[in-house]
């Protein structure tokens, strides 16, 4: 396997207005500038150099999608991306840009999961990779905790996004390596608050649809098994954020820290507007996930 | 005088499908994530912890007001800015929020220049700052030709924009102090070519008007005198942007490298479209000078 492009350092980012306004002293660790401008690049990366087999099949309408299409062109591996026939055109050229093919998947018909195990059928040879849910994911993504841990400034709390959680788990993974003790807290949409009702009940909470958040990268039904064997009594809390608030956080990033994000990586900032009372007065780090986003709902998002 | 915050290190990005698309190899070095969001914060913070004055004034309606506002209230000096009357509301606030004390002055009364000279008769104390044309200005931006010189790669060309010419001059004297080898070349609008008839003609030329190019750190009339003393023999040449071209660099910015740049920022990568031929297959450095821009002008830009 030739040598994959090492994911890029976080961008630390020290933006003064939004600390005084927000009365907190803030850190944010940019994903946006990450290859393929999220933190996914990380997993997929380790996915594509880690599996032995030359197909790698995944369903994933957006960042997970792109991000290991990138990965297995360098790995030259063969790449399937089943995403919804409503995707936008956008993100099925970015997915083809890399290389990858596109198969695309009428939702009302079939469910995603459904095609892929299809699909799989037919390429018994081919690895069914998880946006998540999968330990290679994991240790992928570990690599963004060592780096916050090796910036050499001890923070109170860290607020990263949570859709399947494969982001929180490998920050703690990440943290644990390097004994940087830290609270983790956890963003996620109200309207898909399965993993804070996850939390609550100490078991797996599923969503019965997948919920049309504003942060479509939390529309996951429910988070994974490694993700929360990893999470379970390790992470401190999850603040539940409005649609309202995700809408104010991204214009906040754009105003105030010249930061393009895209709805589900403002959620750490969200949540921080949200339930203020818990980060006032203490040094927090804000893990902005990733900046992909259509240009006229991000239009919308700023006026 | 109290330590001021040293300049953060600017940020390298290397977007790899804006370099598919333009054919060349490129790294942007983006001072959009810099104290007050642009570059003017090096100029700012030389001038305000060099001069002995404790009052600074200065005209300015955008980057540099900021800059040397937030600079001055940390050496716990005053500052005054000099703004137009229809300056954004935006734009004053920020000043405003930095310390600074804001005087408007109706344009179609008075030149800015002329309310500087009248401010400055009445406080002989002050230091009257230059955006510019000021070698501690030069010596400020000169960090930037050092970070780039240090970063450890040979770029064939640098490109930046050329307004008052403080940010190509402040380069070049960075370059030369390190014995850094490459080809400078300015970008400014077609429609406040300036600096581009300076080269031609060999003598400062001014515009009759302050010219209504979308990049409005790139208004003024004409280039300093001393940063024309550093550029003159050195700088390789300067591409006239259209405007349109600038719109467009400012979106392929957002879509395929993450980056929310203002116009101004954009015009290096507006050079490349304009004039690829140049460019094509060398290794280039895009200076992204900042990213403060209004978020309704920034929607219709990206759309």
């Amino acid at each position: 396997v030739p040598e994959l492009l090492q994911p890029r350092r976080t961008t630390f980012v020290e933006p003064l207005m939004l600390c005084r306004r927000l009365g907190v002293e803030l850190v944010l660790a940019s994903e946006t500038l990450q290859y393929t401008g999220s933190f996914k690049y990380r997993a997929a990366r380790q996915v594509a150099a880690t599996v032995p087999n030359d197909h790698v099949i995944t369903a994933s309408s957006g960042n997970f999608g792109q991000a290991i299409a990138f990965a297995c062109q360098q790995a030259g591996k063969r790449c399937t991306v089943v995403m919804p026939a409503t995707s936008s055109q956008v993100k099925i050229d970015n997915v083809r840009g890399y290389g990858a093919t596109v198969d695309l998947v009428d939702t009302t018909q079939k469910q995603r999961e459904e095609r892929v195990a299809e699909l799989a059928a037919s390429e018994p040879g081919a690895y069914v990779a998880s946006a998540y849910d999968d330990p290679l994911v994991i240790q992928g993504n570990s690599s963004l905790g060592r780096e916050i841990a090796e910036w050499g400034r001890r923070f109170d709390i860290v607020v990263c996004p949570v859709g399947g959680a494969g982001l929180a788990s490998g920050l703690l993974s990440g943290f644990r390596k390097l004994g940087y003790e830290t609270r983790l807290i956890g963003a996620e949409p109200l309207m898909a608050n399965d993993a804070a009702r996850t939390l609550r009940s100490g078991q797996i909470e599923i969503n019965e649809f997948e919920p049309q958040t504003l942060a479509d990268g939390a529309r996951t039904r429910s988070i994974g098994k490694h993700n929360w064997a990893v999470l379970q009594g390790s992470i401190d809390s999850i603040v539940e954020v409005p649609e309202e608030r995700i809408r104010e956080a991204v214009r906040l990033l754009f105003l105030e820290a010249n930061l393009k994000s895209e709805p589900t990586g403002a959620l750490s900032v969200a949540a921080l507007l949200t339930q203020p009372e818990i980060f006032s007065g203490k040094s927090v780090l804000c893990v902005i996930s990733g900046g992909n986003v259509e240009p006229a709902l991000y239009a919308s998002l700023i006026v």
